[in-house]
């Protein structure tokens, strides 16, 4: 029994701050680690804007509530538990994602938390630096084998550090920086890619 | 968000190998940790019985099919994965296992794996030796707090290794031997020390 570990936002729900920056009408909060490869850059400029533009946490919270998971999304994932032991690596941060934990059946989720004073976002607390590969090196400390996918830049470090790496649905500039890793652009390649991860 | 630590036998379902022993009449299989401390030494034991006895794994499969968790188990692993990030750490074997995490919503689960030949449990093999404690040393490198929970002799390294540690239901051998751990004696207290864990 192998553990799979997988990003959450581009690979079971859709990227949360996007949806965010739609329903606000603050397209400065479209911009992604698919954009800034640095996160903590990224994150600083996300709460500056946040803060400029008054937007609450309530309000954001309101905006996931009404996302659901990608459409798929859930039976993939309930293929894959009964296969391998999951647990979802993300860089997003629980105050964010629980509600869509709940609608996916509670996998476990490894990620960061927010800092929240009087409903706004004021800070937020990275686990530790680089937590998706730090995650995988503890489940190999483990003795476990571990198959991981993810759609972006700050997932390269997990897919490689994994004993089998999978791109799911990456932009064009991933695809052309990282070439060892293969493709596939829906969950009917991504059970295929597990299915043969599993088999050698 | 804490991790959450959850020994599998006595704490969620019933012990497995009593239920094989009744179900078999091999009075011999009702030998658990709570017996022998030594994990190697009673799955040795273990195993020479099934040999002598000739039980086939589709036998132990079956009367494990027919388990179920233990009343409220599953209630209480619903409550427990809103409020924490939960692993189950067990001694016990995938083949065994994985019917009885269906029935749970297939939690992540951490164990070890059988030898199996023409439908004989031949041999097993440990993933790592003291594998709950290494798993919680695990979560603390991620920088996780870890509350855990257990009831026997082979949970209390895991429980000493937590940042909080509860006895669920012990006999009272563990209990008298291990005077550090606070015990419940069901769910509900179960929710409230969890709770209180969280709090502090």
């Amino acid at each position: 029994m192998d553990v799979a570990c997988l990003d959450l936002e581009g690979v079971l729900v859709p990227e949360i701050w996007i949806r965010v920056a739609e329903a606000t009408g603050v397209p400065e909060l479209r911009v992604t680690t698919r954009d800034i490869a640095d996160y903590d850059e990224l994150m600083t400029y996300r709460l500056k804007v946040l803060a400029d533009k008054g937007i609450t946490l309530s309000q954001i919270q309101a905006v996931i509530a009404e996302m659901g998971p990608m459409p798929g999304a859930a039976d993939f994932l309930d293929w894959l538990r009964q296969r391998f032991q999951v647990v979802i690596l993300s860089d997003t941060f629980y105050e964010f994602a629980m509600p869509l934990m709940a609608q996916l059946g509670y996998p476990t989720l490894l990620c960061h938390k927010l800092q929240i004073a009087d409903d706004r976002v004021v800070g937020y607390a990275l686990r530790q630096p680089n937590a998706k590969k730090a995650s995988v090196q503890a489940f190999h400390q483990l003795n476990f084998r571990v198959v991981a996918t993810g759609d972006s830049y700050n997932d390269t470090a997990m897919l490689g550090e994994a004993d089998a790496g999978i791109l799911f649905r990456p932009p064009a500039n991933v695809v052309a920086e990282f070439p060892q890793f293969p493709v596939v652009t829906d969950y009917a390649e991504l059970r295929v890619a597990f299915a043969e991860a599993l088999a050698r």
